[in-house]
């Protein structure tokens, strides 16, 4: 364990108790890949393309929820953040849309399954992968489907179309993550997102400062 | 209340139970004013005095602990966020620096009371103003005394110089308050302030952020 984390400790006793988040080194885990599922890639999906599906699927279902979970690792004495990233270009995290009537908790587990498993979308429902899902640590809002989101609902929106949610993943000390080809999974250090909108977008780059009352407690052997 | 309100308890009533948070209009509240304490207010102090002070303080007492209130009522069916001006220019949160020793709550009451009530800061202590002070909602650390504060304590950090702790305050439906002639209490929107670190400074800026799974209950009579 690192020095810095002994001194964060000894400096906030009571925020530890409370909000303390147990890491563990990125070696513990093991990353592999396998074959994407059948259909087009989202990721590869046409603009025009996706707009259209979005707004069939909100006439449809109405307001349009994606969980995300958050999911943390050490190494270098300092905490990292697991993003996909699609053909070398744009960051996510792993997660998705809800279903219509979808309840959260079991939805992100769904999609954390089909994004970081063997275990494709619908197999991970049954096969109930042991994600533990956290607390809900940020929410954020879209009032056009490619708008961009903020975290509040503005006065001005009257009927947002997408929610977005950010739960916190408490990983165990040890597993594989097994990733689709067309997708890479990265550890990226909390010193590197913060702020950075740019590479990282107005949602993942917020992260470091959402965790920042979190005490993390390295848990190295 | 504001439709956006409804429509967004009904797009997350698990995470509306888990961290619903009453506000109450602007207009429940009464802001009054008096003469500043004596001796030199900190914010006209010249930049070496206060790295002088700054120093013999870390020298004495090791890390400087300073604690912080959110404090949010409602306008224009939008949460607002209560920020000190002092001299028309820089905006802070009303709180300050533990004393040596001194518990996190009973001093962000202490420094709440001498910034927003009628009491100095030492009546406050004897007084017990009722303030509620909630969970803490971030942590922010800087490696020297002006340096620019960090939501995580960077790897590079071996003694950081100050931690920057925020707390949510619940206010109550209605109460005074009572600001220092030098200084302006403002009510400033969530969405003016978001992502807005070139007015408010980082700190203040990533707020919205920090409160977006929140589900503000609005009660407005």
């Amino acid at each position: 364990m690192g020095l810095e984390m002994e001194v964060m400790s000894e400096a906030a006793p009571a925020a530890a108790r409370e909000h303390g988040l147990d890491i563990y080194p990125l070696t513990r885990y093991y990353f592999g890949a396998r074959d994407a599922a059948a259909g087009v890639p989202r990721g590869l999906e046409t603009a025009a393309d996706r707009a259209l599906r979005l707004k069939a699927n909100f006439a449809a279902h109405g307001l349009r929820t994606s969980v995300h979970g958050v999911l943390l690792v050490e190494l270098f004495d300092h905490p990292h953040l697991l993003l996909l990233q699609v053909r070398n270009s744009s960051f996510l995290l792993p997660g998705g849309r809800l279903r219509p009537g979808e309840e959260e908790v079991q939805g992100l587990k769904r999609k954390l399954s089909s994004k970081l498993s063997f275990v494709d979308d619908d197999q991970a429902i049954e096969e109930e992968d042991d994600w533990q899902i956290g607390e809900c640590i940020g929410m954020w809002w879209r009032s056009e489907f490619e708008a961009i989101p903020f975290p509040y609902m503005p006065p001005s929106f009257r009927a947002p179309k997408e929610c977005i949610k950010l739960f916190l993943i408490r990983l165990p000390m040890s597993r594989q993550f097994i990733v689709p080809r067309n997708m890479k999974l990265l550890a990226v250090p909390l010193s590197q997102i913060h702020g950075n909108a740019q590479v990282y977008g107005p949602i993942i780059s917020g992260i470091p400062n959402l965790l920042s009352k979190f005490s993390f407690n390295v848990i190295s052997d």
